[in-house]
C-alpha cells in the first residue's frame, strides 16, 4: 500500500463544491472516478480544503492510498485522461504514510478575484467577480489589516458552519491593484464556512467608500454575521495552495497566473 | 447618423468564427443581434479582422451606424445585457465618419499562448493549446525574426484564404517564456487565412528541437505550405488588439492578461 498526494485544478462552475453529496456532482467524486479507473480498485480521497459549489481551485490538495503499482508519471496522465476537462491534476507523488492532506496542512491560500471595470468581461465568466464601481484598493488592504491574528471570525461564519470553533488564525491578508484587477489574497491555518467570500463582501463595501476602514474592525468585534458585507459571489474565489511541513517533500505551488 | 467604434472580447470556443454564416453562429451574428435591440432598428458591424472557429479575441474593432441617440455608456450597458455570456464589449465610442475598422487599420496583433507543463490545465481549457514537451522559447524567439518584414508568407498561407497577395508585412515577433507559458506575440499590417496558426505550428517544432532555427527562413523561402508545421490549435490564439492612426482618437488596449 501506497499513500500518494496529489495537486488537483479545477472550474469550480459545474459543481456543487468540492465534497461528495448524494445528489449533485462534485470534483470530489469526480476525482475518485478517474482515480479508480487508473488503480483498477475503488479509491477514497481526503483534500485540504472543502470548496463551496462554483467555487474554484488552483492548487488543491488531496491524499489517496493505493496497492496499485503505478509511476508517479502514469497517475498524473491517466487521472488526466479519465476526468473531465474542468478538473486536471497538477501533479502526483508518494508520500510519507503519516501524511494527511487535511491534518498535515499547517495552511490554506485563497484568492479572491474581482474584475473592476465598467464592461463585464467574456474571458473571465464564471472566473472572477466583476465589479463596476471603481474599489479603493489601497483602503481595502489598510482595513483588512484588521483582521491578522488568532480571532474571533463569528462575523464572518456562514449559517451552515459546522466547526467547533469560530477561532481561526489569519497570518497574512493583502489586498492589491493590477490593472483592472483588485486582488484578495488571504492565509490563514484553517477557515471557517464561507468566510473568505464574507470578508470579500465586506471589504468591497470599504473600497466602494460605502463604509470607513475602522467599520471591518467594528464588524469582527461584533461577532455578528448580520453587520458584515454580503457573500460576495463564488466564481470569484480561488483556493490557491495548501502548506504542509517541508518534510512531507511536497512540490511548491507555482504563482497564480490568474489574471 | 453616427458612426460608433467599439471593441469586442470574446470566447471563440462556441463561434464558427467572427463572420455571419448562413448555419452557424457567428461572433458577428450575435453581437449586430444586441446592437440591434439597443438600436432599435438592424445593426450591421465590420470589424477589423476576421477569426477563425474557436479562435478568441481581447480587443477585436468594429464600427457600426446608427441614428438612435444614446450615450457611449448606454451602448456599452445595453448591448453587453443582451449579448450571450461569452461575447462583450470593452467600450463604444462615437468616432469620425471616415473611420472603417478594417480600412483604417494599420496593423493587427495576434497572440499565441501555449501552456507548457506536463499537465494539462483544467482553468485553461479552450483558452490555450498544451504542449507537454519542454520548449525552448529562446531558439523560437531567434527563428522567429527571420519572419519580420514585407515578404511572402506564401509558406503559411490556409488553402482557403481568399486574399489576391501573399505578401504581408511583419513589424514585430518576438517569443517569451512567462513560467509555464510560451507566449508568442506578433504584429503585421494585416495577415493571411491561418498564418499565425501555421507560423505557430512551424516555430513549436524548432522549440522541441525537431527542426533548426534555420528552417523557419527555409520553410517561408521555399512559397510552400506542405513544409511548414501544423496548423496549430485554434484555442491558443487570440486577437490581441487592431492599430489605427491617432486622428482617430480610439482608446489605447490594455495590456492582455493572460496568463
Amino acid at each position: 500500500m501506497t499513500r500518494w498526494a496529489a495537486a488537483v485544478e479545477y472550474l469550480g462552475t459545474a459543481y456543487s463544491g468540492w465534497q461528495s453529496q448524494s445528489h449533485a456532482p462534485s470534483v470530489q467524486a469526480a476525482l475518485e472516478a478517474a482515480l479508480s479507473k487508473v488503480a483498477a480498485h475503488p479509491v477514497a480521497v481526503s483534500a485540504a480544503g472543502r470548496t463551496d459549489t462554483g467555487v474554484h481551485a488552483f492548487s488543491q490538495i488531496v491524499h489517496f492510498d493505493s496497492e496499485a503499482r503505478r509511476s508517479d508519471y502514469a497517475w498524473l496522465l491517466g487521472t488526466n485522461s479519465n476526468l473531465p476537462e474542468d478538473v486536471s491534476l497538477r501533479w502526483v507523488q508518494p508520500v510519507r504514510a503519516d501524511f494527511h492532506a487535511r491534518h498535515s496542512a499547517i495552511a490554506r491560500r485563497y484568492r479572491y478575484v474581482i474584475h473592476n471595470s465598467r464592461s463585464r468581461s467574456a474571458l473571465l465568466e464564471k472566473r472572477a467577480t466583476w465589479i463596476n464601481w471603481t474599489l479603493d484598493a489601497e483602503a481595502m488592504h489598510r482595513a483588512a489589516q484588521a483582521l491578522v491574528g488568532e480571532l474571533d471570525f463569528s462575523a464572518f461564519r456562514g449559517s451552515e458552519c459546522q466547526s467547533n470553533t469560530p477561532m481561526r488564525c489569519v497570518t497574512d491578508i493583502g489586498v492589491r491593484r493590477e490593472g483592472d484587477f483588485v486582488l484578495l489574497s488571504i492565509r490563514a491555518n484553517a477557515f471557517l464556512h464561507h468566510m473568505v467570500r464574507n470578508i470579500a463582501g465586506t471589504l468591497i463595501e470599504v473600497g466602494q467608500g460605502k463604509q470607513p476602514e475602522a467599520w471591518v474592525a467594528q464588524v469582527l468585534a461584533s461577532r455578528d454575521r448580520t453587520l458584515a458585507g454580503m457573500n460576495a459571489p463564488a466564481a470569484g474565489l480561488y483556493f490557491v495552495a495548501a502548506d504542509y511541513p517541508d518534510e512531507f517533500g511536497l512540490p511548491a505551488t507555482p504563482d497564480f497566473w490568474l489574471p
